[in-house]
């Protein structure tokens, strides 16, 4: 059997290859077409057909019944699923009345000539079958059986299909030059969260940084005017729910440009790498202050997707007897804000009450009072009984509401009440999905730019000490700049965050592009050693153009693209939440005799010395 | 002063920026164009004219010197070199006779209008001029600066656009899949040469590996089909010289392929990403085995951009009385070797002729005779006296010696006396090099495929074990596939360097994708513990396709085109030779506090616990 000849194809899949075709691709033009395709046995059927697969599709191979080919029936149908084979044959249509719709290839076969097996598979700890459901863990161990699922398959192709529009749209639209950065770098002040890496020289270590921001400074002053990088990224957080300790960034910085160009370069970006799948993006984004953000979602990322926005009923309780209403309002700062759930009095039940309760009392330690407003408009509520009929009136009117609908009331100040709020918002989303409303529109894509971020806040181990609301990097806004010297707590940033759907997937700023400034910013400001980032100081001091950047998350932007319920599904060998390999079982224990020429020991926490050897 | 507008241009590199256009585009085409410019103070002439540069080129301004405009040429006149500022104004043609053929810009200037001042530079370490010379260590401290050269900016800027190509020829020609794979990974058995990054779990460590060959292997077995990606790499070999602990290579592997199609695949991607600007590249590129090279130049990596091949001149001394040559034939393997200098006796001097002999004793512990062919065609060598006159006529046919060539004579094992003279050829071709002969075309690009290596060497340090020549997952040769089990070291494998002007750029196999096979490798000929790449066997044992790729060193095959001396003149953030960044002092120490969280601490030598603290 000798099946050893080169595709003819120049270009496209199976160039290169031994097979002639994909599996997937093959279509009724493609009748009495000899072939050769090379896959997986995805299942036998009645001893007649084999179900090929390759990550294209499958394809369905006729096993011939004649005598002399019988040494090639029986070597199939012996074979377990999962093994490689090359199949030579003729194309042809399936016979009247076994077309099979709801497979791409479904209107053909092939009949085979000659079978290779490439390899014969072992028992699998699962099939590879898309209703088959596996653990997590299971998935993980044996991920490169889980990549071979369809979705797997769709996911890592859209990633490298979509970041390669990405760069098209970079380079050869707008003229930026790719620039690999270092990974193995200075450890940047206070950056607790970057992992070390001994070098062989006693006491000094590497870092691994948690984004390129200092590098892709120094490129504009190197004069490199645009600069591009799908850049790793490392951040140790010890165990995250879907976060992972390295993961990737689309890094961008530009000279001469503000903010408006940065955004307009990104919503091209987007625009340009979208699916062509999905429904177009239509740009530009909104946009919309941090303050208006907080005001009316109670969040500086709003998922703009639904309404349901918080609204300030303080002037319905002006004159309140209501003890807590009145404390509330009487203190600095204090309103009560509410927000309307539509027909929530009718989805939401007694336990989904005493969970919106929870949140409020365990994350927020507050208090929300829950009003349902019934079917001829009263309130039904401890607070009924203690409000004037006027006062309700007003409620309902500030609130929008109508019958059938829920109110959840909190009091207390504004920034305690609009994040309390603002997260009761999405629950009760999630709680109205969960029993069968329709709040969000799966297939929604609602991008969002927030904008005029207070460029420092004040430290929460010590609110008289300021630290910066992102990076120390970050310009003011031209029209608050003479406020750094003078209330540098009133100073709005040229930051902007880009939002989608509720999550952050990327954020960046104009940057301080004066020395003094900086200077300024570092060691009056935030009181911090500007020796350390002296070499920035010095290159800003160079002849440091006007620039700014973004940066946004690769991995949960892709996430949100496909749907996935997280990044992991986007990513081909991703770590657990505790940060393992569970395939290869990393981190692992190295020998001591290993660790010699790094001058570094394991401390082993007491009672656990037995570990040491490996 | 108000020059802050936007470029109307909607693409190409002045897109979405404060200029309209950069100083290098200027051309008489755009002459009564208003334009704005940004960039930087090149230098001043005559108190009239700027000189301003940004990554494109340079452009003349002229200042007016008209008294209502004073202001600005007093601002433009004071202004320190590499100053960034923004111009307005009008492009206008060079008066006759004042146009600059040395300039890409040089018929035309622009008439300012209004100058605003970006920033203004202080004082720098070196001028930002391609004439100046500026020390090693001076270009990386000031590396922003250094990146400021027309050189640098051609070097990165060359690498995006290669990099882009040999994406659109991977991804959109061939449909391969770009897909990121872990940096933070288990510790290979023996990876010496791995970084370790200790975790949050005591006595567990990450490592940085040095290849993505696990991954890119299990990617086949998850049914990928074709998979790329620019992946770092990390080497830790402490200090080697044009060497980097971080680098790039262009990784690759495929499903369903052999030798000729990966070969095939590399040729069009060289050829696709080739410079525009050089001559364009022939294929298929030379192919010789490994036998063949090391039997003509003596290593596996030819320089075959010139000939002086090796040649066996052992016949001419078959019954020679001269009693190392004796010696030496009688020794098993014993042969006698030369190589022909063309025009050496002319060109090379003693001195010369004492470094060739230098290096014979230093680096291989062996005697090497050197024999000029006088113009009469006598021969100036202590070996003169000793040969019959036949002989010597013998040898100058064998050598193809003409008069006034120089012959390099080596005698011993085969195993010794070809790389020797392997290594004499090259330092020939620099010594006359240096002395003015042209040897090797600096403009020529000479590729070659080197195959059939052996599959396993000798351990040096026990030869009766053996080891992989290469990494422990190559295929055999079809043809010596069952000698695996029973005469391994003559197996060749299908391994292939990719040789450029007598570099390994590159290299890779067709690999085992039976696990038998690979277990048999792994454990009966290499003796390693099968259990440490568990899950490799597993998984080829689950369905793996046959699969083969190749990695490129990107930075070597860089350094190459361009013609630098060092790897680091195409990194855009290089570490020194001792592995620094000498521009933020990395690595650092760190301090113990901070250690804690890894459950490390430093082992200080002797007598330096001073360094301790900090």
């Amino acid at each position: 059997l000798n099946v050893n000849k080169h595709s003819t194809c120049t270009t496209g899949s199976s160039s290169l290859s031994f097979r002639s075709h994909t599996c997937g691709e093959l279509r009724p033009a493609d009748v009495g077409e000899e072939v050769i395709l090379c896959g997986w046995v995805q299942y036998l059927r009645q001893d007649l057909f084999v179900i090929m697969r390759d990550f294209s599709g499958l394809a369905q191979i006729l096993i011939p019944q004649d005598e002399d080919k019988i040494n090639l029936k029986t070597a199939l149908c012996d074979l377990p699923p999962e093994s490689v084979i090359r199949v030579k044959g003729t194309v042809r249509l399936r016979p009247d009345g076994q077309e099979n719709k709801e497979m791409p290839t479904g209107e053909i076969e092939v009949l085979a000539e000659s079978v290779e097996i490439l390899n014969v598979c072992r028992k699998l700890p699962f099939e590879i079958k898309d209703f088959v459901k596996k653990s997590e863990s299971l998935r993980m161990q044996y991920r490169y059986l889980d990549l071979r699922s369809s979705q797997m398959q769709y996911n890592l192709r859209l990633r490298s299909q979509l970041v390669m529009k990405m760069r098209e749209y970079l380079c050869n639209v707008h003229g930026f030059v790719d620039v690999e950065t270092p990974t193995l770098f200075k450890r940047t002040p206070g950056g607790a969260k970057e992992f070390v890496v001994p070098s062989r020289e006693p006491g000094r270590f590497y870092s691994l940084p948690q984004s390129p921001q200092q590098f892709k400074q120094l490129l504009m002053v190197a004069g490199i005017d645009r600069y591009f990088q799908l850049a790793r990224c490392y951040r140790d957080e010890g165990s995250k729910p879907d976060r992972q300790p390295e993961f990737t960034q689309v890094d961008i910085e530009m000279s001469f440009v503000d903010q408006a160009g940065i955004r307009g370069l990104i919503e091209g970006l987007v625009q340009y790498s979208w699916p062509v799948e999905k429904d177009p993006v239509s740009t530009p984004f909104p946009c919309i202050t941090y303050e208006k953000a907080m005001k009316d979602y109670g969040v500086d990322k709003p998922d703009t997707r639904f309404a349901m926005k918080l609204m300030d009923i303080s002037k319905t309780f002006h004159n309140t007897e209501i003890e807590f209403l009145k404390d509330a309002l009487n203190q600095p700062g204090g309103c009560i804000q509410a927000i309307c759930i539509p027909d929530g009095a009718k989805h939401l039940k007694g336990k989904d009450h005493e969970s919106l309760k929870q949140t409020a009392r365990t994350q927020f330690g507050q208090e929300v009072s829950v009003v349902l407003v019934k079917a001829d408009g009263a309130l039904k509520s401890p607070l009924n009984r203690l409000m004037p009929a006027s006062a309700k009136q007003q409620l309902l009117q500030m609130a929008q509401a109508r019958p059938g609908d829920l109110l959840l009331i909190s009091a207390g100040t504004q920034e305690c009440v609009r994040p309390l709020l603002g997260k009761l918002r999405l629950q009760c989303a999630e709680l109205l999905e969960g029993s069968g409303v329709a709040v969000r529109d799966p297939s929604a894509f609602h991008f969002l730019w927030v904008v005029d971020f207070p460029l420092f806040l004040p430290k929460e181990e010590d609110p008289d000490q300021l630290e910066s609301a992102h990076h120390p990097f970050t310009a003011p806004l031209p029209e608050d700049a003479h406020l750094l010297y003078s209330l540098p707590h009133k100073v709005r940033g040229q930051h902007y965050d880009l939002v989608l759907n509720g999550c952050e997937i990327g954020g960046g700023s104009i940057r301080i592009h004066k020395a003094s400034d900086q200077q300024h910013v570092l060691e009056t400001i935030l009181k911090e050693d500007p020796s350390l980032l002296s070499h920035l100081l010095e290159a800003l001091d160079s002849g440091a153009p006007p620039h700014g950047g973004i940066a946004l998350g690769l991995d949960r932007f892709l996430s949100i693209i496909v749907g996935a319920p997280s990044i992991r599904d986007v990513i081909a060998f991703p770590k657990s939440f505790r940060g393992h390999d569970l395939m290869s079982r990393a981190p692992d224990f190295v020998s001591e005799d290993e660790l010699k020429s790094y001058h570094i020991s394991v401390n082993w926490p007491a009672g656990d010395e037995g570990n040491q050897e490996k």
